[in-house]
């Protein structure tokens, strides 16, 4: 294949695909329903098939799940809805009635090659809930979520630092070397 | 018509239906996609569609939702996996950071007509989320949601008493209503 469509109509995540990827990448946004589930590999799936039967090439859709275990696998696939109505106050707030405030950041490529086989690639990032809302970087819930091993938040890290460590790089690593082995 | 379906495989829901809307009621369940959204009628609307453009026949799906006033929205329509994920107990625990304990169940109809027209129904019951489980009547949530106006969880009521206040209920009077004049 000479190009992959991705999902998104994000320009940073395209460019970090393609670089990755080594490979042209082709930004695309198409109507396709996003479903109820709490497991973020089922909704990545549902959605690469909507892509697929109207594109008929090869493309890839990428999805997020933020995971705090104490509230065994929410928000998952929520994260997004859950961050909008909330803010990351209330996200942290919704951990109060917990002691366990470890998570883990989930980024799930599903990737649907010329034959209309599909693939599977994880990137996972433990880490722990700060207990206050602390950078200005990154979007979303960045400034809540401590990698492990740092003492920042996504928030407190620029792009370059953050992408270094990011659970989305680690699935794109994943992808790379299926493609190219 | 001479029958209308109800996407249901609940046989107490169908019966409680059919006797309120005067009408016999099939119920019926096809593979339908829920959505991920926070507004509980796009929800109810999308599957209603998909279950028009196979079934061609008068129709109607029910979809509930149950709202923590502090979480501006949540769980909403998640409220079955959230329910899922944490159990009662866990549910009340994302209280633990808020002092608004007030709720509301709603209880959406998209009934879609012969023609394929649309018309949505409404049930709404205010209340609180008890401080603990109460009760072990009803299923899902009942023993952690007490109407207003009364000091029982709806776990506490027997299903004579609830079905008298239920937002479904409500939302069937309003359909009803509607069909018949």
């Amino acid at each position: 294949m000479n190009f992959i469509y991705f999902a998104t109509t994000n320009e940073g995540k395209r460019q970090e695909a393609s670089q990755i990827l080594g490979i042209r990448v082709e930004g695309i946004k198409l109507d396709a329903p996003e479903i109820q589930s709490l497991d973020v590999n089922e909704v990545a799936h549902f959605k690469a098939r909507h892509y697929f039967d109207q594109l008929k090439h090869p493309l890839f859709v990428e999805d997020t799940a933020l995971i705090f275990n104490a509230l065994n696998g929410l928000p998952g696939p929520y994260i997004r809805d859950m961050s909008e109505a909330l803010g990351n106050e209330g996200l942290i707030k919704l951990l109060a009635g917990f002691a366990d405030r470890s998570a883990r950041a989930v980024s799930v490529l599903v990737y649907i090659d010329g034959e209309g086989k599909e693939h599977i690639f994880e990137g996972v990032v433990g880490g722990t809930i700060a207990d206050s809302v602390r950078g200005e970087g990154g979007f979303g819930w960045d400034p809540i979520f401590i990698p492990a091993g740092s003492s920042k938040t996504f928030g407190e890290m620029d792009r370059t630092e953050k992408n270094k460590i990011s659970m989305r790089k680690l699935a794109l690593e994943k992808m790379a070397a299926f493609l190219y082995t």
